[in-house]
């Protein structure tokens, strides 16, 4: 063997520094360079953590039950609400927002405007000075909307009178919620709060909300995985490209649609309104992973994410086996494809509750469904299965109920094992919308990012902590100081 | 070199009769076989009327010119009428069909269906007996939809009350026509003609073709080929998949459709039936296919195809350089997934006139766009991407105005030239659906099949005879007896 090494030509596949590597080259040696790194950078209590849960049979027991909880969700759309009447725990003076928590002072420009569009859309102020002045007063209670059940896309600013889809998990019984989608550009959840802004959130609550609840109480609730399956099968990712489960929406919608008995104005332009959102499904897509993902939170042990969020200044996620604790790191800023006249340097950091979509499993997880989406956040085809193909390694399975026809009905990838991340070094994937960083301007791209590794190394650390005063995790299988 | 040849184990690609590559298997050598075969099967005339063709100037030339009229066509839709008023030369009594002409005698079962249904449906006749034996008595003219600007999917019958898409080239001018799709099972276009059948074709002509006919003239000409694209990014390949088009068809039309002052119900009524039935879009695709294929017809010397069509007994080509004559052969079964309880056996050989779809480059050549539909024709994923890529063989070019995002937004290929189609043996490939032989019955699966070569062989040596008739082709460049 050893004769065999010095009398062949020597190739070498080097693993970990590129000292080892340079010195081949150096000597005229054939070298495979890999991007291997020790998981966590060679953090060693990090290290320590992920290797006494690794091979933990509690960890794996606990991470089953959560997936079949996830798998075994049926979110249906059961009807149109306020957030007022309807978000448990909603307050009269409180507002909603994405990500995990954040004070006003501390809160991105696009959040701040936003914030400043919902206090004067719920006539709490009359300029949008008076709005910021009362908000940095401490007039209000400022919440995640993951406290709430809910969820809102990028600013994910929730005020009391905002309407609201509601959807149940039919297996499990819980409801989530979320705000309706207004459209692409300047609109609210991008930071933008002028005059047009804040008319088309009241058009919504006076014409589009009652028109689409009455409609929904005239039909049988409508099943959303289903239906978001078939978005797959129509080049829909339904994060950041929804055209096919929007216009199936309104297909299943329609037949109710006309039997409301509204004057058929309101109806025309109800349809009006959703036939030119090609993002109008978002929010529902949205508000049906949230409720997959509450199935499988709360289980002791596990290591799954159940939500990744953004709030402009962090990014956080959540942890099924870890409860209601946030882990959380910078906000990375966005590459990405960025409109004309505007660059990454305009961009507000990432942002929003969306990333939901992925944390279930679809958006950039589902890419492989979606080669189009690649026009609006940049790449090319390879890319968009590369990304799929890449989430397999850090996810505990894959959706059955959710497949992808360019991969032979392949299911997503789903389940983000926090494990998995830290170990391989693979972040997840994310699809995104950019907001300007000031507030009042609204989307100025859309691009691809990946959740800060961080994140899961607390989580790792976190959860080995816990397992180990709960006596599941004895010294001997993991050594944490 | 050659001592070489006798030091090196001895590697083989076998080009041809299968014998070479035999006697070398046998003697232990690596062979790699290829499945060339010589053009044409090795048939004199055609090689040598293929000989005299291939790199003709002015063939080239011609085709340039046929193709540049295929990618500038724009089919618009322009309204709905009836066969009686608006299809060019539609006689009182006259029947039109799929396919090359056929008499009533050698129809196949579910034209002959079709046909008898047709006759009940006019009032012609008060009963199928009644109905069959007034088309064995000559009582009808039976003439191919090809011959009168229209298309008509499966047994393609078009009889003078039907409600037809009136479609127009707006760069050329010229018009094409298409009946309106039933739906999928028991349906004339397959050979049924129960009561529920005709019933269904009443209401398309008392209900939704008046009701769609108002709409369309509350609004500007649609233009097709945006939408096609549109659906071929959403998982269409707008030939037996076209979930998505239909969906994009009725959300163009909703705004017109909810301001015609109709009654809600009848609104109700035709949109419930046009979401019920995701093939609603197949016969605008055709038309708009046939209206781009007639811009490319007629150009002396171009060896494009410009119709691929089937009656159920002969499969038939039309050629740009050839006018309107007919080159056909015996029609092939289709083998495909059938519905459960019905095998090939049961099956109607290849039908209809939609296999202009693959002739204007969709369908078929557009698999790729389609992973999903092998669920409904069968194969893989691999085998719909291979698909795309094969027809690049026997096509003139791609059309961008229909680009394939999982080629990173290729076009696809179009414009199938018979010299390729001989030379390289390789045979457009047809998504369809598939009829049960008999009368009365329907459809009973779905598959891809082959267009014949002998179709393009024929047409070879009618382009070189014409050519050389012409003066353009002399003697030293193509010897034909």
């Amino acid at each position: 063997m050893t004769e065999r090494l010095f009398r062949d030509e020597l190739r070498v596949v080097n693993v970990g520094l590129d000292v080892f590597a340079d010195s081949i080259d150096a000597s005229g040696g054939a070298v495979q360079r890999t991007d291997w790194q020790p998981p966590a950078g060679g953090d060693k209590q990090i290290g320590a953590a992920l290797a006494s849960l690794v091979n933990l049979p509690d960890v794996k027991q606990a991470n089953a039950r959560a997936f079949a909880a996830y798998l075994d969700a049926q979110p249906v759309l059961e009807g149109i609400g306020t957030a007022r009447d309807d978000i448990p725990g909603m307050g009269e003076r409180m507002i909603l927002h994405a990500g995990p928590p954040v004070a006003w002072e501390r809160m991105c420009g696009p959040m701040q405007g936003a914030v400043t569009g919902a206090i004067l859309l719920e006539g709490w102020a009359e300029d949008p000075e008076g709005a910021r002045a009362l908000a940095a007063g401490g007039g209000f209670v400022f919440e995640p909307n993951h406290h709430h059940a809910c969820v809102g896309p990028m600013a994910g600013v929730t005020s009391p009178s905002m309407p609201v889809w509601i959807v149940r998990d039919s297996e499990h019984g819980h409801t989530t919620y979320c705000n309706l989608n207004e459209g692409l550009g300047k609109v609210l959840r991008m930071g933008a709060y002028d005059p047009a802004v804040l008319e088309r959130l009241r058009w919504m609550e006076r014409v589009l909300a009652p028109t689409l609840k009455t409609a929904l109480e005239k039909r049988e609730e409508l099943p959303l995985k289903p239906l978001m399956a078939q978005a797959l099968h129509m080049g829909d990712e339904v994060h950041n490209r929804n055209v096919a489960a929007s216009s199936l929406l309104l297909r299943a919608l329609l037949p109710a649609l006309l039997k409301t008995g509204a004057p058929q104005a309101r109806i025309a332009e109800t349809v009006r309104f959703i036939t030119g959102n090609d993002h109008f499904f978002l929010n529902l897509s949205m508000a049906a992973c949230k409720a997959m993902l509450d199935a499988a939170h709360g289980v002791p042990g596990s290591s799954m994410v159940t939500a990744m969020a953004r709030n402009g200044v962090e990014f956080g996620i959540r942890v099924s086996g870890t409860g209601d604790a946030w882990f959380t790191t910078p906000a990375p800023r966005v590459q990405g494809l960025f409109f004309t006249g505007y660059s990454v340097d305009d961009a507000a950091p990432d942002l929003g509750d969306s990333a939901i979509t992925e944390t279930a499993g679809i958006g950039g997880f589902a890419m492989a469904a979606s080669p189009a989406i690649v026009k609006f956040v940049g790449g090319s085809a390879a890319d968009a299965l590369g990304a799929t193909a890449e989430m397999r390694h850090i996810t505990l399975g894959s959706n059955p109920a959710w497949t992808l026809p360019v991969l032979d009905f392949q299911g997503t990838p789903a389940g983000i094992d926090v494990r998995k991340c830290v170990d391989t070094g693979i972040a997840p994937v994310i699809n995104t919308g950019i907001a300007h960083r000031e507030a009042g301007i609204g989307q100025i791209g859309a691009g691809v990012t990946r959740a800060p590794l961080a994140c899961m190394e607390q989580a790792i650390t976190a959860l080995a902590r816990q397992l180990r005063e709960d006596g599941r995790l004895t010294t001997r299988q993991g050594v944490l100081s």
